[in-house]
């Protein structure tokens, strides 16, 4: 019985595979859930997950303008009836879609308590219900967070706050998210640092938030062994927004981070493409950069504006960028316990319920055309071997001695005034490469 | 005699403080040199190291454009001859600044050779002339440095170039640079990774570049062990430009690297205004973090332009700014083997000899003005006062056990729990600090 | 009898001058009211106005944060008893900055009504209140403004909507403000077109979005004509947020459009730096470009941060900006009708009552600060007497007579080759300017 | 007789359209030049034209690194020769490609003078061997234009330089390359104001500059006419670099610009995607403005880097903007005069001779394809027909009234107030868009 969630979407059959040739725009052409990819079902590959905050959480609100969506859960005067609505019309959504995950922050599920323990008395009354939702469901949890920026007590950070108090208000919501997520079979738990940085370093002393930071991260690792959960801890870096400088600002620098704390096994990173392009990198660049660092985990999968300077975390169906994505991904055997988070949101403008649909229709569908190409070009060495022969040279006895760190500068110095060394240069094949890829396209 | 350089510049005084009243744009109004600056002279604390590239090596071109200055020292067909004709301008704009250090690449300095050897006995042969320089000269050398980007054999990297033979060269080039830099009495060597970054991903091995690259830098910090150089290696950071992506992107990226590689001891960063901005942070910002991870060196002093996307490198004159860095810089003891290298450059148009001296007399004046006024904030506590304050929650016992690795998760979410906790935010109170700050400029 | 705003910001006294030695950061260093600037009062030329929104009407939130400002009178029952209660506090801020103007959108002062009836109804019964409060208080009213953005019915643009009956919502409301503007001696009535913009071209028809808006345009103009109001309207230009696209871009851009509805007489630009620099422009470049197309009106004067890509709306506290921007309006004889709104807000963790009264005590000494040092460089001729010869070329018989239209291109390039030019590039001199200014502030 | 270019290329067939299944990367796929797409051939839509600065002016220079080409036609001691042998290579590619159009400077195709006279005899020189070329060739002259901007004397700008007889130099070589473009058989003429534009208000009459730039494009107006020269005049939109403003920043600039000067008949854009994305906006923006304005001229065919801040004028490959732009162009029956210029250049690392060849067949293929699918969706109205229903209600008889200007805001404000209306927001559908456009792809 899913009677509120009917009665949102309308009468609608679940969304199924049709062909590329379809054009019904409620079809997958390229989705294709059993479709075997790289040794894997495409499922198991693409390890969707629709996200609470923006698909049923958000108003439709702006910086200029209020709610836009009316969504019928969230006008009420009981929080707890609202937010078993919401979960009823997030398992119809995750049905008709069929897709295999979700995700949740405590305060999208569940009414924010203003004291601490009537906040985790509500959490654990949601954490009930959607545990009996997801033991009637296709749908598992791929992973939960806590919310620590919304709040005016968040106004100064959560670990990163002036007041150690607030770290401690921060500490008892993650340590009951964390459980949750461990009940509730989630496979990672993530971190998103939304208030972890500074508006201005005139008030701000960075070096002391700095370790604060480190020292909230351990905890949080000491009490996952603790407690035994298997699944590792993900923080997302973005550079800014909310603040004028987030501490995670980028992959490179929260590798920085986790290796001064000595915890580059215990925490990844989950990318998103939005937060990438804030920081000034490609998509593309933060997975590769994820994976040479070891600490690749998984992806909010959605796409900026590159000529806006904000989040605007758009459901992508740029089936460009997303193939070089997944090649990365394919090429290191695609995800373990990671997956496709739908960190994205449908325009405000796109008030009819039908639009959620139908953004993540179009995007799963961007997605399984980007991995079928990721796949073929992976199969046929259209991009590996053209580098493998570029780089040639460093598998040759010379260069391997000198990353194995058997040679000093004397002795490369001297060898290249011995051999009077003139390398010519060779060149780079950009064109040839783009046009090798667009063809595949 | 210093013909040539009188020649150049015409007759001109050496430029004189004249304290805050006076008119000359050509004297110092608040660089006075002997005036003592939190317990050392303002010469001791500024630095001010003249650089040769952009000073006496740009011609003024653009990607539109090509030369516009007509050095004398740029045109004519025995390139030693001009060499030296070049340094005795440079040694002569020393002398009317009255600046205490320079600093210089080997291509700028001597002729680029066409083979390493010819290319190293081209630098000899300038070195020595250098030194005849330096003895002469209140001037000494800040820090040397090898030009690994110009040359298009560099064009797909040096260190991180796809072609081993592109790595011996440079390391024969670098080998050299550092040693002319440690006869020459530099207190630093400078490594800036100029084309050490990509333009594509479709043609770049970025885990094996990364490899090559930790494994180049540990060798030249072998290489300084064993040659006995006792100053700092310095890495300077930029994010893109020339290369889409550059892979020491800014200061945490750098220390990521760093600490990956074991370097953190031997090796600082070397931190430009322009380039933070173009990484998206204040200046500031990258040095504070770079005392906060232990790893401040020096400063390339310059100012970008926040609405360009391109390294403008002018000649800093906003005193607002500066105030704040010399406050992070004087709050932590000043420069050690460090100091304010001018890597500026004059505009294209600005074409007469004089607008070489104007330009450094400006920025000179501004950064003197900006170390007097945080002299003064740091003495009566203007913003230490009130940061402590906001911090003080931190200092008591509970927040140092925390901090001190003292306190679980369980504890401290026990005790939110326990103490019903409903911290309440406090003002930020960013206006407030800002006109302390502005009612001292 | 403000007993409200009494109890709102405790006990203060009216802010006074003190002089440039102060260390009250409460009082004023620079902004000296009655002191003589190029011919009029101070007071007179900065013609500051406090605005509304973001000083009375914003609660605190961002994306990722709700309220942290609690004011009392955005928490009640009764809306009108609220916006009275803000009126109160709101004079009660004037007269402790002893500011001569304020501003506001109906939005702001008056309970939104649900239909255009109600909606009026309300704001009538507001203006009535401020009647009173205008006619017992120094501070008038700069200009009014209706809020066609806020609402969802405006989510696809006011003007601009793809629905006539949205147009026509937006002109009953605009009407009413206008009017109500006249009423309370207003001397400009201001125009922001929030959502006059697209998101997307897939859904938009920009050409007859640009005719709606010309039509909307010119209604109001023959309106104001047919009621009598003498301001001038005025245009603000913004490039994006809340739009991917806003039309009115720039100065630039709205000056094409005034000029193709004919509408540069009676339409003139507000211009604001945060606008500007999300433009692409210095805050200076659009009040000079505004002066030169003829086209200037009035500033909203503020601070962007030009590493974000966002609307900050800092209070600007630049006084070297500043300047530059007062330096080109006393050269053109300063305000007429408009003056300084203070479209600035706090940062959302200034929670206390005084950061309200703070943040614009520093702006406006600031402003106050850089009209004096601009005043005096123009008296000096700073700036004027190296530009005029610059460009003394112009004022000789060839180039003037070239600029009258008395040049055919043949005469000109006949010229050139009949006296074989060869002109000699001359020195633009930046650095000497930029020395020449920075040792003014 | 082609013999220099064979050499250059190597043996090399002309490129042939082997359909989308091919994987010859020097084959077109989608490029069919005799197949009719919207009543006309495919060449006669695209009109490509190669363009001579990138593709054999550059030597692949960037800020920091000297040539990487090597191009033959660049190194020996006869100008005049090398011109020559450059236009053999040029017309070599021409037939390679089998391409309609090419573009040139003056400066690309023959030697700089030093004197103005001996600048157009070397141009008229090299004009008599491309009307030879031309003769023999199918490659006709889309336009020409004259390079104000490299030369040191253009440092200040050329029509806008604070030197009238800059300004006069700049006359003669304008009147010069216009007449050439005329004796060629040019369809257009085209102006790029690389100079026109200022480094700091601190030197600059923005005002004077105006006048002086509004002159100057009038002046070459006036001759068109009188010379018979029967293409438009094509103004090229840049909002920065080199300048750090450039006074033909955008479409509505310029527009703008012409409205002032009574020029809107005469004068058209080029629109570049690099330069739109620099200023902000999309491709698709600017194409699109352009038509609303009646000012739509031609195409420099490209691809910028969102993530990078210059210009980087890449190849476009992709297909996914390209059939947005094409949809425009589609909708408005395509070209007239203008055409698809390649205003790109190949990577500096790409360095082999096909590579040249490679780019411009990469990129002709993407912009055939996308020119298909717009085809088809203009044909199916996929984007059209929700576009109408979108804005039907201002196609009734009071949204018709309302833009006629046959009702003041009195009549529509009382009719809104009378009908109380209450509009409805009705979906955006982006999502659902989207979708449509990429399932096309």
């Amino acid at each position: 019985m899913n009677a509120p969630s009917v009665s949102y979407f309308g009468p609608m059959e679940p969304v199924r595979f049709e062909g590329p040739e379809s054009r019904n725009p409620l079809a997958y052409r390229w989705y294709d859930k059993d479709r075997m990819v790289a040794g894997r079902r495409m499922e198991d590959h693409l390890r969707f997950a629709v996200c609470y905050w923006h698909s049923f959480s958000w108003p439709g609100g702006d910086p200029f303008g209020g709610e836009t969506f009316m969504r019928p859960w969230m006008h009420g005067t009981d929080p707890m009836a609202l937010a078993k609505a919401k979960a009823d019309v997030a398992f119809d959504l995750f049905r008709l879609l069929d897709v295999p995950f979700f995700s949740f922050h405590d305060a999208d599920a569940a009414p924010v308590g203003e004291t601490l323990p009537e906040h985790l008395k509500n959490l654990a009354e949601i954490v009930d219900v959607l545990e009996g939702k997801i033991a009637g469901s296709k749908t598992k949890l791929l992973w939960g967070t806590a919310n620590l920026f919304s709040h005016r007590r968040y106004m100064a950070g959560a670990a990163t706050n002036p007041d150690p108090d607030v770290f401690a208000f921060a500490a008892g919501t993650v340590r009951a998210c964390l459980e949750a997520t461990k009940r509730l079979g989630g496979q990672n738990y993530v971190l998103w640092g939304g208030r972890e940085g500074y508006e201005t370093l005139l008030n701000t002393d960075l070096k002391r938030e700095y370790q604060q930071m480190g020292r909230f991260l351990s905890m949080v690792v000491e009490h996952k062994h603790k407690i035994g959960f298997d699944g590792p801890l993900l923080i997302e870096p973005k550079p800014r927004e909310p603040s004028k400088h987030q501490y995670d600002f980028d992959v490179a620098t929260v590798y920085g981070f986790l290796e001064h704390w000595g915890l580059t096994k215990d925490v990844k990173v989950n990318i998103e493409q939005n937060h990438a392009i804030l920081a000034g990198h490609t998509f593309e660049h933060e997975v590769a950069l994820a994976y040479a660092l070891g600490i690749f985990g998984s992806i909010d999968i959605n796409r900026g504006d590159a000529l806006l300077g904000w989040d605007t975390d758009q459901f992508s169906m740029d089936v460009g960028e997303l193939t070089l994505v997944f090649h990365e991904l394919l090429k290191h055997g695609g995800f373990t316990t990671g997956g496709l988070n739908f960190d994205a949101k449908i325009r405000r403008q796109s008030i009819d319920p039908v639009d959620l649909v139908q953004a993540h229709v179009g995007s799963m569908d961007a997605c399984a055309k980007a991995l079928l190409i990721a796949e073929k070009m992976l199969a046929e060495g259209t991009l590996a071997k053209p580098l493998a022969e570029r780089y040639a040279g460093w598998d040759g006895a010379e260069g391997k001695a000198i990353l194995a760190g058997e040679r000093t500068l004397d002795q490369v110095a001297d060898r290249a005034i011995a051999e009077n060394l003139a390398p010519k240069p060779r060149s780079g094949k950009q064109e040839y490469l783009e046009t090798l890829v667009a063809m595949r396209l």
